[in-house]
């Protein structure tokens, strides 16, 4: 059976863009269109030529890419022809193989928000649909509103859209502005207009996620007959976001009836880089990935009760949906006090430690990782800490470096110009190879601002390790986590700091004392430790495991 | 018309905290509970009493709640009579009024998960639920891998619901275990369940976020005709979450058909709570809430686009698909703080203090607000911070005390008996009434063990206040949260001090800063002269209010 063609259409740099407190530089937009490029979507909305100045200077050095490169914009205003309208005209100098044009659909925005009568308005969408066409562009008809606007007033609804298929429009995007129609509805309104004569190859779906239904509402409107939808990378948008195009990419690859019957623009080996592809994303706006993200989050494979973890030994199809490595992830199985001694080894193995079964560190291992989540640390994240304890109870783990002690100052008080500041200020010893090593540093930043005791510890550890120096000067951390487990300043600190390298590898530790200072120089020293580790260690042989 | 009884189960006590890193105490479970309760959901499930020992101690401690409580376990084990299963005599032993009992439906997990016949399992149901209900509690059957099973083997996973119905269940419970089933496919499948012989007011629907489809499978069982819906507060659980409830509600409540057709136990008063409970969880969990969240995120309903912006202020309706009061969220337009000043006067009316409308006081209070929610405070929870602001602002705010400066110092070193071990110490200068006091602390607790830097500051702050110093004995701090707001170490630390006193009133505060010390004792501070200003500040009249 021929497979169908079901089009994306990325609207991350337009639509993305209104999320309040998101602005791409013009390097950013050109880094995220590559990305899209490479996954496949068959669509890139770079944004509104002319609207702000970013827009206009990304269209001037918009890199060339397989994917149709698309420029958005708004029908022409009344009183004006398409030709003279120079918010028009911005759009269509940018240059772009497609347009997309937004206009209103729904009687009571042209009468209420636009101020002009239901004729003019259809007007307006005719007359710059042909002159795109007139144009030679790809011309999209993005329908504002049209779902609320159909409920209210269904002719008129359709005459827009059949106005702008009328004037040559390739596309009608049917858009869900306000995100609050149901994916039920969704789908009937959609087979109704395809009832009214314009086929389903021609339609196109644009949902938002007011009520977290912005991927079903897609869904609904595919099964209903659209071939097109368009989303954003990770949900991004205005209010709560458009449609996930990462949640939506893998379930009409992978998922029947959709995989059996359309044929999309990414291929099986793209979407396995579909989690690097959301996670670049976050890294551009400065988030910490979401854990729980539908096939991509750090959470979507891992399994933490005692029955799923074992049944998921025996075979992963018992408690996973899919296989992760289709779309980049990867499965965790946590360590927790509910897990066994299967469990531990399959972990280790996943880390490269082959240990026989029987072996009397499994024991200790798992004693200590008991005893350690009473005192309350936790593993389930902070696998690169868990890694060090089994290493280091294997007798696996060499010492780079060794801290003699430490001492930190935090002073506030007037200064000369009788403000209130603070200083931080933190001695290290540490010694390598029998060499001992005295440190100190304050904690301010590049703009003289006090950044606190941590800091200061980490600048003073960081300055000056011999022959690690070189290692650790990639490292940066990425986020530092702390969560009291008892209630009260005479509680316990839990710190979970996440790192990364200059090679994009990302781990987590953690460090747990009623002292919250102690607690992040626990995890610091293993973050440090682990990356050493892994760049300096020689590969260890399974014989010395064994033993 | 007559509405039809539609019935919301929660599970963020036990499905809940299988997510990764989340183990409630005991009291976060009652406070959940009683939000829960508050919310008006028909079914709280608290846990698997003897599986864990937080779980039987919750179980013994329960709040009285006009929700259901449900004890969760599963159904008995094969070679042994439902009598003498031991694991399920726990989950009876809590004592609840209904019992929801998970057993298996997917003959793959019989045969491989279990190990046992088909013939075996479907007594186990049998037999387990009949046990539930020869002991007159009301049984619930959760059908583990119902959807997978029933495309495996439908005749098999319809028998093992039969099993349970004809055991004398109240509900059967279709799970998406795994989470891989999309919405057509569970509307379809529960109605081939209703056309095999069980009544749609029988069955529940139980999904999780795998493809991010949770809410919308559990909308298409209900159109299928399930009367029971299954999810979590936030859409906590294990890898991608459960259906989100805070996400259902409100359309169930609001939306069409939902709303004419179907009654739930949540009032439109409840609704209005809807963000404050979703918020209650995140802190609780010491998570910043996600902005974008359906309904109840913070961003829901912020409006950045001119053009949207500016119809929003003509009338709302043209961009928001609710009124955002109805789930107590708030519209943010950017520029305009029209609403807020009234949202301010009432928040000022509830603490006591009555001011006139237009007093230039709330412009500075509202700038003020707004300055410092830039730079990372967060007056959602810290009440008394808030009114400590205000009252700065307003002339009210008597001055006790003044901290001059303070010092802390933090050291890591080996003891005689060479074990590594922490001291801080701090040293505080506060003058009252022109006199100067300088106080000095260790960290020490009453057995002798560092509590570090906060706590040697809070000793040291509370040591000396001269006629102050019996106010403050009878406060103590009973809970701390730390929270980074931009990541890394350098980036700003929020905490929030939750203090207690004599009285058993409960009060929260928030600092901000780089640096972790600092932001605690800027908490710490707003802490104690909040319970100075309760204890001693005389009350204000109106007249120097207006003033």
């Amino acid at each position: 059976m021929t497979k169908e063609r079901l089009y994306l259409y990325d609207t991350t740099l337009r639509d993305g863009q209104q999320t309040q407190g998101v602005q791409f530089s013009t390097e950013e937009k050109i880094q995220i269109a590559e990305a899209l490029d490479a996954l496949g979507v068959d669509f890139i909305e770079g944004g509104w030529p002319g609207a702000n100045p970013t827009d206009s200077a990304f269209f001037d050095t918009r890199p060339q890419t397989r994917a149709t490169f698309t420029a958005f914009g708004m029908t022409k205003r009344a009183g004006m022809s398409a030709e003279n309208d120079d918010v028009l005209a911005a759009v269509l100098n940018a240059g772009t193989p497609a347009v997309c044009l937004v206009g209103k659909t729904h009687d009571f925005h042209v009468e209420r928000a636009l101020g002009i009568s239901l004729d003019e308005n259809l007007e307006n969408i005719s007359k710059s649909i042909a002159h795109l066409v007139g144009q030679s562009r790809e011309a999209l008809f993005d329908a504002e509103h049209f779902f609320d606007g159909y409920k209210a007033n269904p002719a008129y609804a359709l005459r827009c859209l059949h106005a702008a298929a009328e004037a040559g429009a390739r596309w009608i995007v049917l858009c869900d502005t306000n995100g609050g129609t149901l994916p039920a509805e969704i789908g009937r309104i959609v087979g109704e207009v395809i009832a009214s004569g314009l086929p389903g190859d021609q339609l196109g779906i644009h949902t938002h996620n007011d009520t977290q239904n912005a991927v079903a509402g897609s869904l609904a409107a595919i099964d209903a007959g659209a071939r097109q939808v368009q989303g954003t990378l990770n949900g991004l948008g205005e209010r709560c976001g458009n449609a996930n195009l990462v949640a939506l990419i893998p379930t009409l690859l992978l998922k029947e009836p959709y995989a059996s019957r359309f044929e999309t623009g990414v291929t099986r080996e793209a979407l396995a880089g579909l989690t690097r592809t959301s996670r670049l994303l976050d890294d551009i706006l400065n988030r910490v990935p979401s854990r729980q993200s539908a096939y991509v989050g750090a959470g979507a494979f891992a399994h933490k009760a005692g029955l799923h973890a074992s049944a998921i030994l025996k075979d992963p199809s018992t408690y996973e949906h899919i296989d992760p490595a289709a779309v980049g992830n990867a499965r965790i199985v946590p360590m927790s006090n509910q897990a066994g001694q299967s469990n531990l080894r399959k972990r280790l193995g996943d880390m490269g430690l082959k240990v026989e079964r029987g072996n009397p560190a499994l024991t200790r291992i798992l004693d200590l990782i008991k005893a350690r989540e009473t005192e309350g640390y936790s593993y389930d994240t902070a696998q690169a800490s868990f890694e060090l304890l089994a290493r280091r109870e294997l007798g696996l783990l060499p010492q780079f470096f060794e801290v003699k002690r430490y001492r930190v100052t935090i002073e506030r008080r007037k200064n000369k110009r009788n403000e209130m500041v603070s200083i931080s200020e933190a001695v290290v010893v540490v010694t390598i190879n029998g060499e001992k090593t005295l440190s100190v540093s304050e904690s301010f930043d590049e703009r003289g601002s006090d950044r606190g005791p941590v800091n200061a510890l980490a600048q003073a550890l960081a300055k000056d390790l011999g022959p690690y120096q070189s290692v650790i000067d990639g490292m940066r951390l990425v986020d530092f986590k702390v969560r009291i487990t008892q209630g009260g300043t005479e509680a316990v600190t839990r710190v979970i700091i996440d790192s990364e390298d200059e090679h994009g590898r990302r781990w987590s530790t953690v460090g747990v004392s009623p002292n919250l200072v102690d607690a992040s120089f626990e995890a610091l020293l293993d973050a440090i430790n682990w990356k050493l580790l892994r760049d300096l260690a020689p590969a260890e042989s399974a014989a010395l495991i064994d033993a």
